[in-house]
């Protein structure tokens, strides 16, 4: 049921009227071949927080729960499991696309009365992304402008993506899975407080850009992707922009230290969400090869 | 504080007294580089089986349960997640080195009691496990041996390893991740019953087998890699051989059928699991590049 | 902010228009001393089912997991706790009055979009009961109508009520808290399945009834109070005109055998929900002293 | 399996060597029909603390959890329900007789590797414990101290609990459920830290004391009953004597303010646990009639 979106810049219809993916569409097989060709070395990053109770969290989430169980007869073979209670947003963690709607739509115009309950998503559920692989393409907007990390409230425009891209001569293409360095996740360890009170992030400006780049995702060291400095923020037109205009995929809290520090600005990513079904989104654990 | 095994068949004290890490010590760069050249047409394949509460699980363990909450404001921007909780070993998982022992010592002699509590372990925990990467290897021994499924009870041997591995034309090589295909996952779906009697599997005359070839891990579509036919079952010697002695790690309940269909013996393997801090295992969703 | 009910029959702003408790306004310390009058021989019933997985339980919902966890260090004093993921809607439990709405209102005319989110409820909630406590007057329909159990769908009315405490010579008074018993129970553990169809319980000719003779609660061994055929029922329309309309507390699931077979027809009832702040309901352990 | 405890305290074998209810058989008809007598007024106190993440709790615990889903179909009825996952022990709670032991062995003798496991317990378990009902008498050591609360690591001895008995005029009778006030939940409130440090509580001179007058509860106003001034502590005494040797039932987290404001020294008192099959201790919400 795909209905023109109000907003100028949409997706919607643009891979069917019936499409649930959004912009998974553009990661072909040519594509994924060509990132595999990034590999050089073969190190590999994750890029995940530890998923804990004192883990990255929206502060009005509850604190991720893990308890171990276990058996330990004496003369016998003992084991252990755990028992995990946790919101699927937690952490390190991306965003389905039935995750964030305005207008009572969701992507692609589904209404979200009909198709979100509290039994979940029947339309743009995690479980309609087996996977999300490509080049990953890394951003360190911080290093670029030569801080340890952007303030709170600071903006990183179109105008900013485009500079970092030159100034690491790198080219942004499409299909991009755009790995966004801020240095705020250095907050989370440093200064709760003032992590809790918001952060630096992509603008609206963005938003026709990532539509003219055709980006399918952006990965982000913050908790949301994009600039905002109360909590909680009055709005986020980023994520409504992002996910329910473009059909792109958020995926927040990352650690990206590690190839930041190796200057890895390209790379064959990763990343493999929890097949939930009807899930609104999964903790991930992205996987970046160089 | 590593202590002599034993067991004749053992990796202790190969990475030195105080790895956690077992066989992802083989996992190098060059290794992780040449799986990547194994990348000829970027069809990328999810191995996960569905995450849910009807979906696989070991019958004794409680099963996956996730809601959903949402913010539905009228003329505002709406909101969902989900909570979950869940055992870690639940649907398509992987095992943390901590997750068997005997004689009250884990993988490398850690004591049991010491470090493992209901709070989690403090060695060889899933968090030590930032991923695995490298060259996944399809054994197909259903198709190998024309037949649907194996049976329950059936034993997969040492010679059948090879004896498949050469039928389908491929070479075992060190550090490889075995993927290996029972059939068995189609029982899940059509005779539950007979599912939860036990499973098709490998034997402990594979034992041997996988450390002189230094498998890393060994990923298969039923429940416990290693045949049993009673449920419970009494004992699960594959697991303690391989877990415990010789740190090789186990992912269960697979989907394989797509890789098998297009006659994938090789691809880049891609495994991530959730940085679940001190826990004992991950629900995991591998993704194969081919 | 009371508004008037279009429904007849009603007790919005009978306690005040900022009213939140609806029905327990009735229980006065004159009344509950009274109840305690009627402790003759100290015999006390749990009038509770398990709380387990197995146990009774909406088929929709998530069933009740429950595990271990616990420490036994070999010289020390050992102890263990458990961790419980349940609905608060599980086994025998009482709904709060903010359970069920209609258009858009909650009882004593609160906005429901304002009042209940995924947070909880800001008004009528469960903290606003610290207990119920009064006269249980036994109406054991099954026994009256000679039968084991009364049938699926079969209707218990205004006339029936007044009927079977005839028979039992006893009177209904004002701030009662009726425990109903239909038999169903014995069908939860016979035949499931027919279980799960629906049941026997009120109709709407007892709303008027219940208004009348200002009944605080209706406990029933039963689901959900009312009668109904087919599983999910199309409506609900005890359950919306008792809560939402009359502010009556309705408890589910009940264990009403041993009462019955001891023909305890009056006793001092003790229901005390767990005080979840915010809460739409709670599991109960309804105490009856006779 | 009932083998004499070797401490000199003691009620193995008392009841049975297959008891495990411990002290709740001295709650007989005829001791439940006198604490009936009691209820003079009909005012009705709930004993409870709020239920909640912000709630009082061992600070190494997991906090409480809930979360509230619900259905707003616009043309219809609505309703919500909970989720909630919370440790057994949690805010106000009592402890059932497996949730301590020592020399590996339970209440009356039993087993814990036998019966203790991460599927719960089976011997001494909550479920054995339908309800505690009797007569509650109210100790109220703050009041009698003159202060506001005792002190971190001030212990009551029996010589106290005598003397506040005296001063109160009441005297204590076999099968009586102890109401202990310390006054140290307002530290709760009011200085977290410290509060979190340990706590006034009975000592170990009180375990004689306990068996002498048969009680059969001790429920207070703090997190452990038992005095200790460092977190952890580094033993529980009372816990291990009072649970496990005695049989006797642990309360904790209880708010007596307002019973001792009216200066209610006697009660009728109710608690009644949730019925979680096979359970360590249950959160509850005891109710004293006056």
């Amino acid at each position: 049921m795909s209905e023109q979106s109000p907003n100028a810049v949409s997706n919607w219809g643009r891979w069917g009227a019936t499409d649930e993916r959004g912009t998974l569409n553009l990661l072909t097989p040519a594509l994924v071949q060509r990132a595999a060709g990034l590999v050089k070395t073969g190190k590999v990053y994750s890029l995940s927080m530890p998923l804990e109770a004192e883990g990255p969290q929206w502060p009005s989430r509850h604190k991720t729960w893990r308890v171990t169980t276990f058996r330990n007869p004496p003369a016998e073979r003992g084991s252990a499991d755990d028992v995990v209670s946790m919101h699927s947003h937690s952490g390190t963690h991306m965003d389905a696309l039935c995750h964030i709607w305005y207008d009572n739509q969701l992507y692609n115009g589904y209404s979200m009365p009909e198709h979100v309950t509290s039994t979940g998503a029947t339309r743009n559920s995690i479980d309609n992304v087996p996977f999300i692989v490509g080049r990953g393409l890394l951003l360190d907007i911080a290093t670029w402008k030569g801080v340890d990390h952007l303030e709170l409230g600071e903006a990183i425009t179109a105008a900013d993506l485009d500079a970092c891209a030159a100034a690491q001569g790198v080219t942004v293409q499409a299909g991009d899975l755009i790995l966004l360095r801020t240095g705020w996740m250095h907050i989370f360890h440093s200064d709760r407080s003032l992590y809790n009170q918001g952060e630096p992030g992509i603008d609206v400006s963005t938003i026709p850009w990532l539509k003219a780049h055709d980006i399918v995702a952006v990965c982000a060291d913050n908790q949301a992707i994009e600039v905002f400095s109360e909590m909680p923020p009055p709005q986020l037109p980023v994520h409504a922009a992002a996910i329910r205009d473009l059909g792109v995929y958020l995926v927040e809290n990352l650690n990206l230290d590690a190839l930041a520090a190796d200057k890895v600005y390209e790379c064959l990513l990763v990343i493999a969400p929890l097949p939930l079904t009807g899930g609104i989104g999964s903790p991930v654990n992205p996987i970046a090869l160089a």
